[in-house]
Order: structure tokens, then C-alpha cells, then sequence
């Protein structure tokens, strides 16, 4: 992308009344670049079977055209039409609640003949239509895609074909999924039984897999389609989103993004995150660091909030901190959802720039500086990449497995730990990308590798793992890790399976700490606030050095926290999870040693930073607080690209509330 | 009527022996002069199908008559017997949950052809039967009656039938709701989908309003036939209940009881409500206010608790309490459910005047005493009159949008914004009458008119409101009026519509507040209980007074609570949500302003108005409360009608805990 | 049983690898003499359709003869194998919630032809098989068998027969059940409906009696098959579980365990429960309480947990109190479930002795000094006799009584009050047997009969309670008892039906406490722990002592606790729900003069006795916390087992945290 893209949702389509030639104009005069249109509004473009009208699509590509806007269109497919529905049942996804009825989107069986044979009808339609505009400079495929829990018979069919191209026999299936328990041996494929009553959560997690190849299918399918049609300059991507706790929270369990990815040309993805009082940057991080794992490239923000929920309504200033977090974070472009708030229906409350009255207001004001900010800075800014020396290993398997095998406190799940660990490092500037198990050849570009609870691996990944280890790395791991293996059958053996040698301690028990704390001899751990929590694996050191240990009468005789030498490298194994104070603690001397602690580490601000295409560094002090700050400023002599002055190492620069600083080095 | 009416519900069907004879004698005894029966007994009126049995009803007649006791007869039409059930299950409702099993009651599709078929006939049956009885005084059509969730496919035809008529075409209807959102968009009549699958709120919002219709006309048609077999003398009514949250809270969401009414000669209701230390008396005068609007008139409560739930079982006095609130508030009679506790079955617990026993207990003994005074007290309290200078403006239209569009606190809707200004309003002593929209003639009767909440309205009734404060009223609303108009579409202007100008306030932001707390340079509110909760809108005054802002460090510039002149009355807009005693700060000086306020504001005691068949002032004293209480006389000199002692004005009144006293002005 | 049992459940067939030789020889090397196999492990006995293959349980049976290890024998009916679902998915029990999916056990109609003709020969083919080995000692009929809920059409079919051969006339029911109430009455055996949508209490409580009475149809059924080919010195037992809280709670709801147990020759049970901190030992003696009772001599834990759920994993010292309190209670063996954790599935964390990882552990190390223990003691504690002066009457119809006609407080039922009375006489250490209503013909052998709500029970119960007390028994009561007859009726007479004049007390109205506190002349009670709880009763003595009355400005008049001399007995009626220190206040006096109080009743520790072989009385002295304890010794001068030493009277006993002492008096 020559330049950063700034824009929102646009749809025409929901409009109240006629507001194009306005709205297009408000938009050019905020210094918005882009709209994203179509997606999602299939009756629109189809009213009837077969009957196509492509209005609005075409309405919005040649009034933006006019203003001299950009466009990424949609395809429409992720919600279907009534008459559909009405004409094809069959296509609304059976879940294990059964059958769903028409009304929501993502309500589909992505794998139901009728529906592929309209979807791609529509596709090529659409496609034809928005050809001829020039300002179309991207593709997204459908939104948010992910299984929807599809599990009828035709899904449990192909589950089984699935099933025998994976194991042959089903005797090697019983075999790894211990079928022989309860009586659940299978005598033939025939009989293999609806995965959807199962309490085996082996042949769950294969289901889990299985669904999650759909969505790659799926894209896969949609991306050869639209490829027929685009220009090269033109990029293919794809709206992915996180776990959703009423936000953007973790990794994706319905999805694996990173294969998932692989029929695109540019990651794109939402971020929705708290805000007001809770406004913190991590989310605007974490769903960063993992877009920018995909294609392991700047990534495309396309949908982040405006206004959004009732209680996310912006404080001054929030708006254009979070704008330039997603672009520290490596983000290519950023985009409201949506330009205007929807007068009907359920996102009615979910608002856009614009409130419902369609008048300029103050987040629309504050957008407009942000939009003259970033058309200013473009040339310095667009293309930032990002160089973490520290990496995170994260794992849709072991986030199903977490679901199969629960952590014993409800609401503590695998993105839990995942979170708790990046988080510490978000709040000790520690910056961190994201690998998946597939990425083992990118293990050594880093020199701290994070593997939180990565409770399910095939051996070879573990040997990866400890040859990183071997190799000189620093490998800093979770309970929960190496338990079992690809089919989420525990190793019958020592544990953690494979890396016990690399962590030089093992452990067989385990349990859920109650009036448990740790305890240590040589790390600084927070006197009021060391409880262990959610987990503790009784660790019985071989060789290894005890950092912490449990305090505690019956469990004192065991390690909690252990480090051990590792051939070139340094292996720490965590036994508990801790508050997050507390695990800073246990950091802070594992990154000292590996060498990422510096002043930075202990600052006020959230510090993020890049290289810039002309290879200056690029630093990003960001005041994620609504107080005044000050901060001395750490890095290299340069100018501060907002107020435009010089900033000198050790200056003080003061920030106001949700205020920041962008600062080229020299 | 003549007298007032005092007794309860009598089942001879549910007796474990023989007690007819006994039982008329101890209800005489009590000074009761009516029963209700045969509500809910059809399987004991029509064992079979075809078999007619009233040996109950008239036992229970000619046991009462010969006693001296009127009685109401309703129809047992809310029951279904087993035979019924079995021979067409089609009458069991379907609702969201799926079709209903036989076992509870109001589990009917009001609209099945069979089930109305059947109805009909026993009701013609049982009519006939009563006839010659001379001490049946009047009849309930059915009971409680709501749609039950009723939303099977013949449901949905007939709602797609009403849409037909509302809207003409399917283009004018996909306007109307956004149907354009997420590709809802419908191309005909025959693909509308099922409701019950719907995200769109207007959509939702419509079947509600739809399904309240079928109550209309389902009492209408009940009441057509019983009116064939009444004499003239006999009066129709229905028992009317309110949102349950455990006892009677709010306006009904299934039942528009405006409209539903229209069929009746006599409003009736429930009232059921905490007792022990929770007793207040204010579900007594919601549910009377509300009953005493349907038909401008007295109203009768068909069903009040003796012992009720286990935690309702009464202290000393209560009883006497309730029975005089319930006169004070305009009830021509007061009706126990039941005289007896039954020994089977769901509501073996819900206990009635006589325990289990069947014995005389405390309960009873005191229902003896309020018998007597009753009887004593006829001449002078029957018939007696309201006359309230404040009224509220209620809606179901805007209940059900709150319930689509749910205020941000889990368990607030509308009512809790309706019983938190009428319940203010009770503890202040201003009487208050409920006004439905279509009631806008009767909108100039009152000095104030408060409006809760009203999220939806057409143009015309905003119309309506403005025209009142222009003329000369004094109008209150508070957050969420004016927002959407009769399809739940949020109107796409300047916010709160229409009345904007009368407000002169505007916005187009909120929030959910948090931390945020009320300032004031002209309220006296509470210093530590001022915290704005809920939902906080950010007014921006154009022309009004802001009588109380934010206090917050973002939000502290936007208008909380505004007043403002408007024409020859005054506009005063309440924006968010606040403690009872703020509230009562906030409306104390409008109160003052619009002449409500004088010593009774400020009372101790609860006290009630009306004025008697005679024209003299009656006064209710009643204490809510367990201690003893003295207060000052503050009406006019006269008579206290338990006592029998002169009174004077600025005399101290003596009550004892749960007490009360009556006094007639001379 | 000539010598104790100590064992464990051991699968051939789940494990990883080859283990059964270094298995057996592990187990025997614990002092283990004892292990249970087969039960649920159909598919791999009966793989396909007719084609079975007992391998797993051959190998086992040899395995363990050339070990000498003894072997219980299970039928493995608990389980189906996919096959039979899938040829018989009517096998599948239809539940309130549909019919169940192929998946987890228990999911069965126990009354299916299908099942019961495969479920036959898949037994008689395994008795067949096991016939030849010596080492089998007995057998195991099935596991943890309940109804699962069953209530399919053809389940109605059979219940309605149950219906007319227990009431002869629809019209009989329909007044037994109170059907005349909204509506419900039957004209007709075929018009009765489907008992799952009913909301008559008594209807639904007739089917859960109805429902437990197959489950003593389908083990007798069982016992019957294997019998043909059982050993006289072969038992047959079952494996009773109770009702699950997380760990056994309290009365089985699902199964009769009295009549359930009619069938076997040796009572059976698991016990599971909390540990650690939370470990108590109650529910070892609550459990074995009712398993002593139901053939009233000693009984097998079949299953009780070595490490189980993650947060049970033992501190050092539990598993040896916990195995030697079940014998302390009248266990004749004691079994974990399971010997190995296991790698997939269910219940891959509620782990066995080994830890995956199938490695000597710390469980396993303790285990080796229990089996050696128990050897070598075999002699003096095999076949000990409890002898306990109180009993208390337990039911399973006042239990579901109680969950239809629940008190008002959520969470707390029958066992509730069970246990609040079971729990307090464990803390004084007071011995308790149970009796259930058909053993009246054993009250007499008790000083003192507890009856804790017993809701329900035939007037012909109420009389041999009252014939208790009148014949010198000390009868104590709880609230709720003698409320309704068989048919939950409420009797409709003075409360406590039939037994009023024996308590000299009676009642007519109750409700939920809410700040109400017990005062008493005459009881020592905690002065801050003396709040009324959940439920109290307003009783007006007739006759009776009051021990205590509410604490109450309304109630105060009302007695909450009181006592009658009755014929040579007392009467005690506690009217409400209290502390556990409240209500040991209430029962110290009631003891005392019952002659059942001692040094004993304070004692520090927990304290158990029995009747050995020999005729010498057992003395077990349990530390039951985490600290080292000293406790003088109470009982006669005699041999503590364990150690080996002398101990005498008046000595002090020093205990370890979780440590016991085993005297045997001379």
C-alpha cells in the first residue's frame, strides 16, 4: 500500500433518506480515503432470485470515484436473502441446537450445494458489475467468516471421509482417541456415531479441526473466484475476528487464521476493544500482532469502533490515540465500522462516526484531525514494519483442547493464559509477534519464544521446540504444555512429554491451589500479591534451578517455577498461573538475561516501534491514561511528526490525556 | 355498585371433604359478601367431551345464595381439560420454546379454531346454567388471559396478513423496518420469514404489538356471548394482572389493558405485592391507577393475597392495611385469592385465607374485622371518587421496544423507569393518574404529566405532548422519549424528535454511566447519592436551563437534567437514571412550580385522597410501617370513621404499626 | 468376607501400552488383594453384533490368578456400544430435554427390549466365560444404575398400567391427586397425559416413584441372570452412588437404594469427596451409613477416589485416614476408582492411583502402607459390627416431595436437612444408623429416631412414629414432617398431622425467616449464630415445652423449638432451620437426657467404634485436620493396632495431621 487507507463501512443500502453526494463529501472532508461497501447486503443486490440490481453498489462506486475515494468491496455472502432460505431450508446450519431459523447472519451450512451455487452466482454478478470503476482497489471475501457450528448429517458424512483419510482403520482411530472408554469403540466407518453427543474429547477436537478446515475451503474457494476477476494492483483479503468476549479478546477458536489466510494477498481483520475508563491499547496489540503474523506483513484494520456500544462512546482525544496505535502496531489502514449509525434493526446501538441524526458531531470532528494527521504523515509512516525479538507460539488445538479439558475455573479458558502472558509484555514494552505450530522454521529469528499452555502438539513440534531451546533459544513455557499429543491423548509418559530433559523437571501431579502463594529465594516477587491461581502442577526439579516454589504446608516440598540450562539455550517452565504482577516478577530476570530489558521496560507510556520505508526508526509514546503524563523521552534524536518539533534523548515530553507522540529518529 | 364488595375466590371443586354448608357460614361470618367461582374448572364442568356437570357451580350458588353472598361467575375458559388436549393437540401453543405440553394452564393457542369451538359452548352452557341464580351479580371473562407466547405457523399467517394491511405493499414494510440490514430485504408476501427467527427489532416489536391484538379480540369475542345471557344489572369484567417480577410490578408487556378493556362494564385486576417488611402500599396504588384509567372509573380487585407465598404471610394488621389502600385507591371491592389453601398441586403454597387446616387462624380473624368495618363503612366510601392533578403517559409499544433495545443494566427495562417516577411520586404524596397513548384528549386535565421512557412514538402523539406544555402544562419526560418512531425506526433528526424546540436540549451521544455522578448550582441533591446510573444521554441545552449536569472529567460538559419555558408551560427533560431520593430532588421544584407541593409532600405517612358519593373529602392516613406513628392532621376537620372520633385539623393522629386511619371532612 | 478388601478398578483395556504383568505385580506389591474389572467395556466384549471377545477379560482374570489377586466380575451394561445405537437408536432413553445422543453412558431406557435382549446375552456370554476362574470372588450387577430420566412413550404406557393397579378408577387419582386444580382432571386411563408437562406435584411425584421402582426391577432382573451361574461363595453386589453435589451429598433421588438392594447378597457403594483442606470424613460416614443399612451388615466401597478430580489430589496422610475411616464405618473393603489415570476421554482428570504417566507415585507409596497395614490387621478388623443408639428415618418420597414442593431458598432440599442433622451428630461424634420407612419393624432397637422432613408419609407411618415415642423412644422431628400422605396431599387437619398430640404442638401458617433469631430460657444457644434459616414454622404449643421461640417483634409469640413428654417417650419438633451450632445447642439436652451424652460427644477428634470378631471393642481415633492433635484417650485400656503399643485410659493420644490410632480394648 503506497499510503495509509483511513475510511469506514459505507452502506448506502441503509440509508434513511438520499445522502450520498453529502456523505461522500463528509467523508473527503474528514480525510477518509476509503470506504468498504457491499458486504452483507445480498436481498439488495439479488431482491429476487435470479433478478439482480446493483444500485446502490454502483450509486456508491461512482460517488466515491467523484470525491476521489477508494473503495474494497464485499462480496455479499455472509448473510443470505429470505427468498433463499425460503427456497433452500436445507441451507440454514444445524448446530447442536439444532436447526437454525432465518433472521441472523452467519446463520448458513458453508458447505450446502444451494448455497455455494447462489453464493458464486452473486460473486461473479458483482464482480462484473464494479470492474469498470477504477477507484476499487481491494476485494474482501464475505465477513467474518467462520463454521457456525455446522454439524447436520451431510457435515458429519464428510467428518467421517475426513476420518478415514486421517487414520485408515478405525482401529488406529480407536486407538487414538480411546475409544475402547465408555464402550465408544467403533466396529466400522458406518457406525461411527454423531460426533455432536460425544463426551470423548478427542474425536471432539478432530470435529473442531474439521470445521475449521471448512472455512479454509471456503475462502479458498471465494478467493479463486474473485481472482478471475481482479486487476493485479488489486488485494484480496478477508475480515478475520478474535474471540469475542464482548470484544476483541484472543485467538479465534472457530478459525485458523494462518491457514485460513493463505488464498489471500493482504490480512485484514476487526478490532473492538473497551474504552472510556478501560481504554488500554492491548487489543489494538494483540489482534495486531496476529494479522501481522499472517502474511507476516502491515495488515489492514477494516473494521474497528467508531462510537460502537453504548459504552464505548469516545472521550476526547480516544479516537486519534487508538487510530495510531493500530498503525505502531503495523496496520496499513484503519476503518470505522460504519460511517453512520443504523436506524433499524439489531446494530441499532452500535453506532457509527455519525450519529443517528447523520450531523457532524465530536467523534466526526476528532476523525477529521486524524485524517489530516495521517494524509500529512502518509510517506513517512505507510509500509512501518515491526522487528520483535520476542515471539509468542499460539495453537487452535490447544485452545480446543482447553475447551475439551477445561482449566477447573469457569471463564478461565486457553486465551486466558495466552493473554496473561502478553499482556505482561504489552505492559513492559516488550514487543511480541505471534507464530503458529506451522511457522517452526521462524522459531530462530527470535530470541525469547513464549509457548502458554500449549497443551496439545504432535512430537515432532515439541522436538522443535527443544531444539530451539538447544539451539540457543529462550524458551519460556506454561503449565499445560507438551500434556498430550495430536489427538489429545495424554503422553503415557513422563511429563512434559518430550521437554521434560529441556526444562529438567517434571511432574505427575497437579491440582487447583486453594490458599496457595509462592514463594522464592531469588526473584522479587510482590509481597501482597502472590497468590497462585487457576492451576499448580506440583514440579519436581532434575537439574533445574527453582526460581519459585509453592508456600504452602502440605505443597512446599514443590517447585512452581523452574529454569534450566538447555544445551546453547535457557528452557523456564511456569507450574501456575499468577496475578499479573506477579508473573512481571518472574519476567523481568528471563528477559534481562536474554537481553530485552532496558529503560524502556519500566516506563509510564505504552512505547511501541518500526522502521519506516526510509529506514528511520519510528517511536510511538502513547498515554493511555486520562491524566496528564510525562515521560522521558528514550530513544534517538529525531522529530516529533504530530507538533512537527525536534525531540531530543532525555527530553521530557509531556502528553495529555490520551495524548501522544510520533517521533522519527534522525 | 351500590356497596362495597368484600370476599375471595371459593373452589367447592377443590375441597378434601364436604364443606360447602360450613364454609358460607364462616364467610358470612367474616362479613364477606362475595365469591367468585368456576373460574379454571372446565375439566370438572365438562368431564368429557359433551358431558356437562355444574353440579359444583350451583351447589356453590344456592349454598351462597341462601347465605346472602353475591357471586361473580367467570368463565373457565383458561384451564383446558385433558380430553381437549389430547383430542386436539393443536391447541397447545406453539411459542419459541416449541409446542407446549398439557399440565399447566394458559397453555392454549387463543386462536385455535377448536379450542375457541369448545370455549364457546361450555361457556353458552355454564350461562345458561347461571341464569336463574338472582345472587349472581357478574361475570369474569376468563382470567388473566394473555397470548401466551402463541406463534405457530397459523399465528404467523395471520401476523403476515396484519402486515398486509398495515403496510399495503412489501416495499413500504421493508422500508418501514431496515429490512435492507443484513440482507433482510423481502421480495413478497410469501417469503416474509418467521418472526420468531428475527434480529430486527422493529420486526419483533410489530408481532408484539400483533399478538396483543389477539387479547382484544379474544375478550371481545367472550364478552359478545356472555352479553347474550346477562341482565342488565350484571356487570362484565376481567382480571387483569400486571408484569410479574414475583408480585404485581409494572404495565403488563402481553396485554394492551387499554384497548382489551374497551368489552368490559368494570375494570378489574390483581394485585399482588411483598407484605412482612417489605409492605409499602405502592403496588396497591400502581395497579389501582392503572385499573382505575381503564374505564375512567372504580374498578374491582379480583384477586389480592390473604397469606399468599410462603413470604408473604402477614403481620398483624397488614391485612386491614391493604384492604383500605385498596379502597383508598378507587377499588369498589376486594377479593381474596382464596378462601381456602389448596392440598394439591402447583399452588399448594400460594395459601389462602384458611390454612390447610381449614380452621379459623389469624388471618381469618382479622379478615373478620375488616369485614365488619366494610359493611359499617359502605354508605360513605362506596363509589368514592379520585381526583389527581398529575397523570403519566404509559405505552406497550414503548415496554416492548425497551425489551428489543434493552437499556445497557441487565434486569432494567421500562417499567423500573416507570415504578422509579411513580413510586418517587407515591413517597411524595402526589397523587397520579396512568394515561395510554390513545388517551391524548385527556392530556389537558392535569397540571403535570410525566413521561417515562416513551422510546417509541408516531409523529402525531409527540405532536400531541408539545401542544400540551405549549398550552399551558407542564411535561416531563425522561431518556429514551421520542427516539424511534411507531416501527421502532430511530428518527433520523435531531434528538429527542420533535420535542427538541420544547426541551430546548438537544443530543446524539450516550452512554452508560460510569463513575459519573450529578452536579447542581440550583438542585438541593443528595450529597452522596447522586451517581447517575443506567443510561446517561449528553444534552446539549439550546434555550434551557440546565438544572443539573455531569460530574465527571470528560463528561462534565454536557446537561444531565434541563428545563425549559415552552410557550404557556414548561418542558423539563430528565437524561439519565438516578437514586429514588435524587430523583424526588430533581422533581420537588417542579412540583412546587406546578402548585403540587404543600405540607402533604413531606408527610411521614402515606396518605390518600378522594371525594365520597356525598361530596365530602375522604382522607386515608395509613402507616407503612412496624413502629408506631404520630402525624399531624393535615386536612380538614372531620370524622375518623374506624375510631368514630372528631378530628382536627393540626391534631396529632396516633397509629399503631401497620395502622391507619380514615377521615371523612365535614 | 473372611479378610479385608483393598483394591482397585483396573481396564486392560484402555491402556497405552502392554502393562498388565507390571501391573499386576505393582498392585500386589501394594498389599492390594483385590481388583474390579469389565464393568462398561462392552464394545470390546462385544465388538460387532454377536461376535464377542472376552481377551481383555481373560488376560485380566489369569493375570491377576497368577498374582494372587482377586477379581470382582461387572456386567458392562452401563455402556452400549455405537453399534447397538445405531441399529437401535429407540434404545436411546427419551429425557424431559428429547431423546439422547450416542455418546456418554447411562443414556439408556433401562425398559427397552432391545437393550435388555442384547444386555442378556452379552452377560451370559461373560459369565460363561469367567466360570472357570477361581479368583473371581463376585460379581457386580451393572454400575451406578439409575432411571436416566426415562420417560418415552412407551415409559407413559407403563406408568399409566402403575396408575390403575394402584388406584383401580381415573376418579380415585383424580382425588388423590387433586386433578379437579386448573383443570387436570382425567376422564379416562387413555386420556391421561404425558406426565413431563404436568404441574401436579403429586402426578409428577407418583412418576418418580415409579420411575425408581425400575431400577429395582432391571437389578433384580440382572441378579436373577447372573445367579444361574454364580458360585455359592461368590457374592453379587451393586455399585450405589448418591446424590452427586460435585461428591456424594446425600440420599440417592433416582434409586430406592432399600428395595434396589433387595436383589443382592453384599451391599455396594462409592463414596467420593471433598479432600484437602475440605476433608472431613462425613461423607465416608454418611455413605456408609445407608450402605451398612440397606442388608444391615458390612459393605464394599466399590469405588472411592486415590487421586480423582484436580482438586482432590491428597496432602500426605489422607489416603490412609480416608481408607481406614471406611472401615472404621463397617467397610468390608475398600476400592479406588481407578488403578491408572487415563490418557483420553471423559475422564482423563479424575485420575486413578497411577498418574499418567503410570510411574510409582506419591499416591502410590502411601497406597503400599495402607495394603500392608490392612494385612496384617485383617484378623481383628474384618467383619467389625457398629452398634449405634440413634438412628435416623431417611426417604426417597419426602426427597422428591421436596423438590416439588421446594423450600424457599434456592439450593436447599432434602438432603440438606439431612445432613444438617446427620453432620452435627458426626461432629458429636454420636453414631448413627438409617432406616428407611419400610424398616419400622427396627425402630425400636434405637433410643433415639431422627426424622428429618419427612413430608410425605401414610398415616399408617405417621402412627408408628407416634407408637415410637409413646413406647420410650426420643423421637425429634424437623419442620415439614407429617405435612401431606403419600399422594403429597396435604392433610387437611391440624399440623403436624397425626402426630400433633405427640409434640403437643401444632401450626397453621409459616413463612421464610428474614431477620428472625431463636431465644430460649432453657438452651444454651451460640449467642451470634442463632438466626432462623430458610423455613420456620409459627407453632403454638399445646401442651409442649418451649426450648426455643423467635426472636422476632411480629413472631416472637410463636415457638420455634418444643418438647412433649409422650407415653414413656419424648417428642422433640424443631420448627425451623438453623446453624450446625445452633442446632448441636438444640440437641446436647435432648441427648443428654437420652443418656446418649459422654466425654466422647466434645472430643477433639472424630471419633468411630465397632465390635470386632473377637468380641472386643474397636476404638478409631481420626484426626481430621491438618495439625498434629493430642486427645486423651476415652475408651478402655487396650492395643493401638497401627503403632503396636499399650494404651490405657486417661492417656493422651499424639496424633500426626491426618492421623489416626486403632485401639483394640482388651
Amino acid at each position: 500500500m503506497e499510503k495509509l487507507l483511513y475510511g469506514a463501512a459505507y452502506y448506502d443500502e441503509y440509508m434513511p433518506y438520499e445522502r450520498l453526494e453529502k456523505d461522500m463529501e463528509m467523508i473527503r472532508a474528514a480525510g477518509m480515503n476509503v470506504i468498504r461497501i457491499a458486504e452483507s447486503t445480498w436481498a439488495s443486490e439479488e431482491p429476487q432470485n435470479g433478478v439482480f440490481d446493483f444500485t446502490h453498489v454502483e450509486r456508491a462506486l461512482a460517488a466515491a470515484q467523484k470525491a476521489g475515494i477508494s473503495v474494497i468491496v464485499g462480496t455479499p455472502t455472509y448473510a443470505i436473502p429470505p427468498w433463499l432460505a425460503a427456497e433452500h431450508p436445507e441451507i440454514l446450519a444445524v448446530t447442536p441446537r439444532g436447526q437454525g431459523k432465518y433472521g441472523p447472519r452467519q446463520n448458513m451450512d458453508i458447505t450446502a450445494p444451494a448455497y455455494l451455487f447462489h453464493a458464486e452466482r452473486v460473486i461473479r454478478r458483482l464482480m462484473e458489475c464494479v470492474q469498470k470503476y477504477p477507484n476499487v482497489i481491494g476485494f474482501q471475501l464475505d465477513n467474518e467468516t467462520k463454521h457456525y457450528g455446522t454439524c447436520g448429517k451431510n457435515v458429519q458424512k464428510r467428518f467421517v471421509a475426513w476420518l478415514k483419510e486421517r487414520f485408515g482403520t478405525v482401529e488406529k482411530m480407536n486407538e487414538a482417541f480411546g475409544f475402547n472408554y465408555w464402550s465408544n469403540r467403533v466396529d466400522c466407518w458406518e457406525n461411527v456415531p454423531d460426533v455432536t453427543g460425544t463426551i470423548n474429547g478427542s474425536f471432539a477436537a478432530a470435529f473442531a479441526e474439521f470445521q475449521r478446515s471448512l472455512v479454509d475451503d471456503f475462502l479458498a474457494w471465494q478467493a479463486g473466484i474473485v481472482r478471475e476477476y481482479a486487476r493485479g494492483d488489486q488485494f484480496i483479503t478477508h475480515n478475520f475476528d478474535f474471540e469475542w468476549r464482548g470484544y476483541s479478546f484472543g485467538v479465534q477458536p472457530d478459525v485458523n487464521h494462518k491457514s485460513a489466510s493463505r488464498c489471500l494477498t493482504l490480512a485484514g481483520c476487526d478490532i473492538y476493544h473497551p474504552t472510556q475508563d478501560h481504554l488500554t491499547g492491548k487489543e489494538i496489540a494483540f489482534g495486531g500482532a496476529v494479522a501481522r503474523s499472517l502474511k507476516r506483513d502491515n495488515y489492514i484494520v477494516l473494521e474497528t469502533e467508531a462510537q460502537g456500544h453504548v459504552n464505548w462512546t469516545p472521550y476526547d482525544g480516544q479516537l486519534r490515540l487508538q487510530a495510531f496505535s493500530h498503525i505502531a502496531s503495523g496496520a496499513c489502514g484503519v476503518m470505522y465500522w460504519h460511517w453512520h449509525s443504523i436506524h433499524n434493526s439489531f446494530e441499532t446501538y452500535w453506532k457509527g462516526l455519525l450519529s443517528h441524526d447523520l450531523q457532524p458531531n465530536a467523534p466526526y470532528r476528532e476523525a477529521c484531525t486524524v485524517g489530516a494527521d495521517l494524509a500529512r504523515l502518509s510517506p513517512k509512516l505507510a509500509g512501518m514494519k515491526k522487528k520483535n525479538r520476542a515471539a509468542m507460539l499460539v495453537s487452535n488445538e490447544a485452545l480446543t483442547a482447553l475447551d475439551q479439558f477445561r482449566l477447573p475455573e469457569r471463564g478461565v479458558g486457553y486465551n486466558d493464559v495466552v493473554r496473561w502472558l502478553f499482556d505482561a509484555l504489552y505492559e513492559m514494552n516488550v514487543g511480541c509477534d505471534i507464530l503458529f505450530p506451522t511457522d517452526t522454521a521462524d522459531f530462530a529469528d527470535y530470541d525469547v519464544l513464549f509457548v502458554p499452555a500449549l497443551y496439545t502438539a504432535p512430537r515432532e513440534l515439541l522436538e522443535r521446540l527443544k531444539e530451539y531451546a538447544l539451539g540457543g533459544g529462550t524458551l519460556v513455557a506454561t503449565f499445560k504444555t507438551a500434556f498430550s499429543d495430536e489427538n489429545l491423548k495424554v503422553y503415557p509418559e513422563v511429563q512434559p512429554a518430550v521437554l521434560a530433559p529441556c526444562f529438567g523437571a517434571v511432574y505427575d501431579e497437579f491440582t487447583k491451589p486453594e490458599n496457595v502463594r509462592l514463594k522464592s529465594d531469588v526473584l522479587a516477587l510482590p509481597e501482597n500479591d502472590r497468590e497462585a491461581r487457576v492451576w499448580m502442577e506440583l514440579l519436581r526439579p532434575e537439574g533445574a534451578k527453582v526460581l519459585a516454589a509453592y508456600d504452602h504446608k502440605f505443597w512446599g516440598k514443590y517447585a512452581a517455577v523452574t529454569e534450566n540450562a538447555c544445551g546453547e539455550g535457557r528452557a523456564v517452565y511456569i507450574g501456575t498461573m499468577t496475578s499479573p504482577a506477579c508473573l512481571k516478577a518472574i519476567l523481568r530476570p528471563i528477559l534481562e538475561e536474554a537481553g530485552l530489558w532496558g529503560a524502556e521496560q519500566t516506563a509510564k507510556l505504552h512505547i511501541e516501534s518500526g522502521v519506516g520505508r526510509s529506514g528511520k526508526n519510528l517511536r510511538f509514546y502513547l498515554n493511555y491514561s486520562g491524566d496528564d503524563a510525562e515521560q522521558t523521552y528514550l530513544h534517538g534524536d529525531g522529530t516529533e511528526l504530530i507538533g512537527g518539533g525536534k525531540v531530543k534523548r532525555g527530553e521530557t515530553l509531556r502528553l495529555a490525556p490520551w495524548g501522544f507522540a510520533v517521533i522519527e529518529e534522525d
